[in-house]
């Protein structure tokens, strides 16, 4: 690779947040007893993460006795829920086969158990198709996922009209939104009490990776995935990584104080970076700006295999994705894409950047010029 | 507390190594890529995972084909095995009360699900009972759960020659291990393949918290718990945390390195605690020595219980534990001391402490001066 990297591939990691690597440093260093000891060690830590959780929840906007509990991934948390609320035989769940795959594999898993597994499908701009949605709920779905901000269209659902909306059809049904790309970065408030857990993970923002969240709406019903010591109210059994709960914080602290501020400034990388692009290819095309975060860009250059283009680019030093990390290792049709009504025929040519607040304005300039070098060298070989 | 913090609690958790330490905020800061990224960052990541995974695969002395998942706590990977080995109706499992209750706890579970749980019960001395062991094999038992280290009695099983005993009689039955509190402390190894699944923690020996492993034999097996991306070739879903892999490398590196030196260090520690305590305390008492690792000293002082002689210590600034922090709420009779016999009215005067490598003569010598100031200061009071 020549010159410095330029990291365009957020939406699956982000560098920890200085601060949060100072917290981390030092906790690892001095946090080293066993959070759930008798002792006085052990209290100390306790009660500090029983103070970041009370921050984690007012950051979410929670009412009073709902939970959040530490798990160690998005994957865990989504995973928790899934086989954790009790569906039984016959019962129905709905969510996109654009969600990410720690929701889909695990349905895909259930389906297996006659559960009756339905795909709620998506508008073409990436937010769920709400006519389709209604109708299910005639099924008595037990389960809805909602993905707050899709890691591949960037589409933001409006998970707190959407679930007043199912609850005054079906208060029973359980909501489950995950919240891995969103939280910290788009607004999230569970005021309404209409949502019954949500995800959120640690090294999407700024923390550590090894540690994420798993909120739940006072009330609701959870068998655990772990048993064992009992941490977590019995809801998660392993001993606690202090120190990666106190680095969270930090790194949710950092994000959520300049979640606006952060927000504007990636709105302006972004419709740079499409203005720009639009400029250079003329074939480019962006599928999902209407109700996408500006953190992530998806945009199609047909004609060039994406793996082709993502090399060049690389070799240039500037790193970015065809789609998730989860699913890198797909080869021909991609369900995503297709939840996504992207052509098949243009599967091969989805690529991906996404931001964070440290884009800068010249990094936006460097990518999009040596994009459109690439593209417009390489597409003398477009048949 | 008075004086400096002299920590006796490193069955519960230990200080990251300094070394364990510089590798995880090196990486934190560098290794931020996602390690399923297609790209070179990822890439690169996942290749110095592989090397780190084969290392240990190396130190556990494993077989070609043989494979180790890295999991978020030793709990997972124990509840990993329990439920993912797909144990049915009629089944029968065999494993002690004194395991780690990621272990006793699932299994409850799993009797709830009629499969039929059994006692592995143990001789005083705290390893398995072996003529109850070779009697249950004649139902067939699944899956059999040793602990290797236990964290209470410090009891080492010698699951090698057991395992060996196992297979011969019943080739199909299923072995794990709970190595939690041995690996990198008491030699292990797995060379004579009788040995299934075995799980390894980073947190207790010096590593940091987060992050475990699974040993699976060649051959082996199972469904996982987490469904999702497909990371660690399908069997555990969820970013790797790279940077915690890396740092527990560091720890295993270090602790196998200078295993033979640290344990005779300890092994001479441990045996000047009990002179010494012997010396000054004429009542106490030393139940599990004669199979134990050094590493772990219980001990019983009659008359007082158990937290109050804990305050007491803690409030000179020494801290010990009586049990597991992973059972530090059980009030009253305490399973884990019963399937090790010690007598019901015993239960509330037992005492663990617990040493590191670094553990130094002075800290036994401080410890023993002041427990036994504390005890025949408050032995008045015994009736």
């Amino acid at each position: 690779m020549r010159g410095k990297i330029l990291y365009l591939d957020y939406a699956a990691s982000t560098p920890l947040r200085s601060r949060a690597l100072e917290v981390l440093a030092t906790s690892m260093k001095k946090d080293f007893a066993n959070p759930a000891s008798a002792h006085r060690l052990g209290k100390d830590l306790q009660r500090r993460i029983e103070t970041c959780r009370e921050k984690f929840l007012e950051f979410l906007g929670a009412n009073e006795g709902d939970k959040l509990i530490f798990t160690g991934s998005a994957t865990e948390a989504n995973n928790t829920i899934i086989r954790g609320i009790g569906l039984r035989t016959g019962d129905a769940v709905a969510f996109s086969f654009a969600d990410h795959p720690s929701i889909t594999a695990p349905m895909e898993i259930l389906g297996k158990r006659k559960i009756q597994v339905n795909e709620l499908p998506l508008q073409k701009e990436g937010i769920p198709d709400e006519m389709a949605l209604l109708k299910l709920l005639d099924k008595t779905v037990r389960l809805i996922i909602f993905t707050h901000v899709n890691n591949q269209s960037g589409a933001i659902t409006d998970i707190s009209r959407l679930s007043g909306q199912i609850k005054a059809i079906s208060p029973d049904t359980h909501i489950h939104v995950d919240a891995a790309q969103g939280f910290g970065k788009i607004p999230i408030s569970l005021k309404d009490g209409h949502i019954d857990s949500l995800c959120i993970s640690a090294h999407k923002i700024g923390g550590p990776k090894g540690i994420a969240g798993l909120y739940l709406r006072n009330g609701v019903q959870l068998s655990p995935l772990l048993y064992g010591g009992g941490q977590e109210e019995g809801l998660r059994s392993s001993t606690l990584a202090a120190p990666l709960i106190f680095s969270f914080y930090e790194a949710v602290v950092e994000a959520v104080n300049s979640l606006g501020f952060s927000l504007d400034h990636v709105t302006a990388m972004n419709q740079l970076a499409r203005d720009s692009l639009k400029e250079k290819i003329s074939s480019v095309r962006f599928p999902f700006v209407k109700y996408s975060s500006p953190y992530i860009l998806t945009f199609i250059l047909p004609g060039i295999p994406s793996d082709i283009i993502l090399r060049h680019l690389e070799q240039k030093g500037i790193i970015i994705s065809s789609s998730s990390a989860c699913s890198s290792k797909i080869k021909g049709a991609h369900p995503v894409f297709s939840a996504l009504h992207i052509p098949l025929n243009e599967h091969k040519f989805v690529l991906r950047a996404s931001f964070s607040h440290e884009t800068a304005e010249k990094d936006i300039v460097r990518f999009c010029d040596t994009l459109a070098a690439i593209y417009n060298d390489l597409k003398i070989y477009i048949k």
